[in-house]
């Protein structure tokens, strides 16, 4: 775990020198002198406050948790369509996309996640928080009337699973479904949308 | 890749020992010695036809590929609701599954895909299998007028995406969603489902 009296930073280049190391070699490959040499400040500082790998990728998911959940919240939350579709677009990911190695990188570390107590906690917060958050939208929907009348909590858990598994089809497979998982997702959230009452 | 003049019963075997040894070990951790300790047959035998570790797990793949698509269309092709139903029952994985340790290997060994083409070509050739079964049962389902007239492909690439991604949440992290998530799929099922025009 992270020191609590770490500098605010400095916990941040470490996340940010994680993210750059765990997306380019993926977590098996990973060493400390790696995410040491994407490393901004001083390597003596990192080594102080981190002794493993796991230690510096619980870390980067802490702060990768507090993100996802306020980027993922921080849609306007007066229009929780649009919020949710803003999420989509996010969570499912294409190659293209800036965090597309990440993505892999973190199915990876879920693969560890039932032998790795050092991961698995940081890895739980993460799926929480992002589950949480879609929960949210879903449930303002909901009650705003924007959409019908579903299950914010079964809704979100889907939605999230689907992105989720996007990853290994779209980017680690690099199969042709991007289009087809965009118009799966779209059409997902067009069949949530309430009827017009005229 | 495996010997095109393997004995069948040999390559069930070596498919059957890779199973065991990957759901128990994950892949980082599993070596050729903990394969043949699952395998039944002459441990000379397996490595006359492999050498390594993923040439064994590539001919687990194969036939996994071969079972799946055979398994999930070989359900009443006259009940394509049915058939989906059946499908999503058998992909969606809770901890309690008799495939949730392979699933999460299988996981593992998608984010190794990027970088290793001996694991990419036979995952490719499992998750092709799986998505054409799909969107044939899609399909047949939206010629026979028992689903909307949805896109076919589309609908069974989300769907699979989402089966993909329930491995991590309800069996890596062992989140609390089995039975949302079984609420979402089946909600999502149902919204599949023709109107009756009486």
């Amino acid at each position: 775990m992270t020191s609590p009296d770490m500098d605010p930073d400095a916990r941040e280049s470490v996340a940010v020198a994680v993210q750059r190391a765990l997306a380019q070699h993926g977590y098996e490959r990973l060493t400390t002198a790696k995410i040491a040499e994407e490393y901004e400040n001083s390597e003596a500082g990192l080594y102080y406050y981190f002794d493993t790998k796991d230690e510096m990728i619980a870390a980067f998911l802490d702060r990768a948790a507090d993100y996802l959940s306020e980027d993922l919240l921080g849609v306007d939350a007066d229009d929780p369509e649009a919020a949710l579709r803003d999420a989509c677009d996010f969570l499912f990911r294409t190659p293209e996309h800036d965090y597309a190695g990440i993505a892999v990188a973190i199915m990876e570390l879920l693969s560890h996640a039932p032998y790795n107590e050092t991961l698995r906690a940081p890895l739980l917060e993460l799926e929480t928080a992002c589950l949480d958050a879609l929960t949210d939208i879903v449930a303002a929907g909901v009650e705003q009337g924007v959409f019908r009348p579903v299950e914010p909590r079964a809704t979100a858990a889907f939605l999230l699973a689907a992105a989720d598994g996007s990853t290994g089809m779209a980017v680690a497979l690099e199969m042709d479904v991007n289009d087809d998982l965009r118009q799966g997702w779209t059409a997902y959230v067009d069949s949530l949308v309430a009827e017009p009452t005229d």
